[in-house]
């Protein structure tokens, strides 16, 4: 342990200068002008894998952006832990709340503001200085393999294949992802679910162009106002989401489950300070930490429609559009869930206006069990570096290929996030905290050991 | 009338050139970046009314766009006809919807395509061009005026302050306004009526910025959603409005003259053919001339919030906001609408989100009285110039300076409006039928011949 500390000690201004030169490229996987940069940041993020001491850093095409996988065979006969990260980010909007460019990584009160601080290139990455410290130090105590992809935020519509076509690559005994986040550095806590996503887009057409709200007002069907009745119908008086089925395959949490989890530190009157509301919101008979948990959610992403300038123009729109996702907890189905999403907007269609609804993007919801070997080793390894257990949590988030990738390779996925909730994530001023940096790279090492040799016991 | 229409025959290009060049100014009176436009446009309808013989034309500048003023005095002792119009056009959003460039007006089959064709520059210059006519052959029957504003579009803020205090020098015995439509040329109308307008604004504030949907999906009231609920919340299952006392001063039609209006021909089948539906909307037990002529309304006029880009972005919005306007009937009064539609979303806003709800704008509803001379001349002159008699119609636009018109100067107003219902008024693709125009120009010197004689006759 002390040569690995010694060793960040003397590099930590090295490796925040190279995380801050992969934050100002700016990858963002859904805006097709960005193709260039998604190309430049894969390249990066190979080399950085190279420099690190892997044997072996490739750039695999797909039908997509490139998928960057990495390798250190120590011994064959050693466990191989598979890092998955991706160096996509969101997109930036809106930009003009943003105080710091988010391609200008900006360091203020020990935080880096940058779009991908924290999702996830500042995560990944401490997996990249790990190896790093492992290898110049002769402490790596397994084997590793990386794989980082460029469309994580785009629901990762390529990489199933990859992963399919690539199974023997891919081999490994974990799967290990820095992607989520803590209760905070003083309360560690490890995520042991992220929700699965259904995202689609509904359009409403009413009259084939927008028209004169004064001479047409009354007697057409205004989209704008059909689109809002359908969302208002979404949910009930109690919050409760109201499309037949939604709730059909949730796995509902056990008492003692709910217990245990109520147990974990929660300020909700910091939460809404943080939040700047007066009143929190939610699904009845449920706390805000199971409504971000284990319930499943339906959220309005975006809507768009009619006039949106300066000052009054007084039509009726021809067309509003809205983005609408559910988060889903064990055991829905993304494929299902969005199918009842779309044929619910379809079928509730009023006369007068037609409806277009159609998939953006979905994933499957995925849990870490307590007892798995993976779990085990995060727990321990949380504990060596931190000085106190960690807290298994439900989280909020949405990683689309965790299901996939277990099913494909047949092996367990651990959450060892060292993000905070306040990160701003997919928001204006996303950050990520300098002391987490660190200490995430401090506390990787340790997992490698534990799970090497709770592995070894195992055989 | 011989002189007329000779001197018109032979000048029909230059007339429409002349329209064409007025056209080419994009005099877009809500955005503050077409500010030197207006001043351009001014000048131009200055220099228009000084060409067609008025004997004084000035622009006085206002706190916002400024006012064309223009007359030519014939006699003291003679009726004074007061022209009101207005330079200022429309935004141009969505431009991509538009076929041919707004301000580059284009003829095709008959009709110039242009923002602002119909509404109003291709209206009100036909008085100008009609005073033209009357000044060169000698046939001026009396006194003219014209009051050509830069801010209908944005509801006159500043007209009423003009024309109080230039209460003498608009001195006049009627205001003739074209800004209005009429069935066809086959079947003229009169518009005798227009409906109010109260526009407001209502932004709806969640979280202190956007969040990350599956962190905090769930748990935090989502603006989107809030808003929606709202505006689904202004009508009944019979599209009756809810807000309470809406409907309190509505003035509501005899069975006898809605018995009147219903024997107006209508094509409902053309009507929705039109405008591309199967099946047409709105308050129960109305028919469609019914609820877009004598019956209130509530339309969504735009509305934004969250991602509205390509593909997914799982945000979870700050903030939602919506464009709202009602049209309004004899009695309800603008100003007290608008209080009713602040209040009630002020009132409904859910705990968790904040609401700031403010006005636009807004004008009164005005009806002509069909005994009143201006009535009485407008028709004499539509039967001279289509050989048939005109029919009194109840419009669904606003022009919201028609009561304060009225109330400052005390005369009455008469709408005689050119336009057709499908000329695409504050929509992509407006435009005017050369025939109309034309049609307009050849009318109004009956008017002006009628009302001196009716106006004289009763003195």
């Amino acid at each position: 342990m002390q040569t690995w500390k010694t060793y960040q000690e003397n590099n930590k201004q090295r490796f925040l200068d190279e995380l801050m030169a992969l934050l100002r490229v700016p990858s963002i996987s859904s805006d097709s002008t960005h193709q260039a940069d998604m190309l430049t940041c894969a390249e990066a993020v190979r080399k950085s894998l190279l420099d690190a001491g892997a044997t072996r850093a490739e750039i695999f095409p797909t039908a997509g952006h490139p998928v960057v996988f990495a390798e250190k065979i120590l011994d064959e006969s050693k466990p191989t832990i598979l890092v998955y990260g991706h160096y996509d980010v969101q997109p930036v909007d809106p930009l003009e709340l943003w105080h710091t460019p988010p391609f200008e990584p900006t360091i203020k009160n020990g935080m880096i503001f940058a779009r991908g601080s924290a999702d996830d290139k500042g995560q990944f990455f401490m997996h990249v200085k790990a190896l790093e410290i492992m290898n110049q130090t002769g402490t790596l105590a397994c084997n590793i393999k990386f794989i980082i992809e460029g469309e994580e935020e785009i629901g990762s519509p390529n990489l199933g294949d990859f992963v399919s076509s690539h199974k023997e690559l891919l081999k490994a005994d974990v799967i290990l992802i820095s992607d989520t986040s803590m209760i905070s550095l003083e309360t560690p806590s490890i995520e042991i679910g992220v929700r699965g996503l259904a995202y689609i887009q509904v359009e409403v057409t009413g009259p084939n162009r927008d028209l004169h709200s004064g001479v047409y007002g009354g007697a057409v069907a205004n989209p704008v106002t059909m689109l809002a009745r359908m969302i208002a119908s979404c949910h009930d008086e109690n919050n409760h989401i109201t499309i037949p089925g939604f709730y059909d395959d949730v796995l509902e949490s056990s008492p003692e489950d709910r217990k245990k989890m109520a147990a974990a530190p929660f300020d909700e009157k910091e939460y809404m300070r943080d939040l700047g509301v007066t009143s929190l919101w939610g699904e009845k008979s449920y706390s805000t930490n199971e409504r971000t948990g284990i319930r499943p959610t339906l959220e309005l992403n975006g809507i768009w429609g009619g006039f949106q300038g300066e000052g009054s123009k007084t039509v009726l729109p021809s067309k509003a559009s809205a983005k609408i996702s559910a988060r889903l907890v064990p055991n829905q189905s993304s494929g299902k869930i969005t199918h009842l999403l779309l044929e619910y907007f379809r079928k509730i269609a009023p006369p007068g206006v037609t409806v277009h609804a159609f998939e953006l993007h979905g994933g499957e919801p995925y849990m870490t069990p307590l007892d798995s070997l993976a779990y085990i080793a995060a727990e321990k390894a949380i504990e060596a570096s931190f000085g106190k257990k960690p807290v298994p949590q439900r989280g909020g988030g949405s990683i689309p290929i965790c299901s996939l990738l277990e099913k494909e390779l047949g092996i367990k996925i651990v959450f060892m996030g060292f993000g905070l909730d306040s990160d701003n994530l997919h928001s204006p001023n996303e950050k990520y905290n300098i002391e987490n940096f660190y200490k995430g790279i401090e506390t990787i090492p340790y997992f490698h050991k534990f799970f090497t040799e709770v592995s070894q016991k195992k055989v």
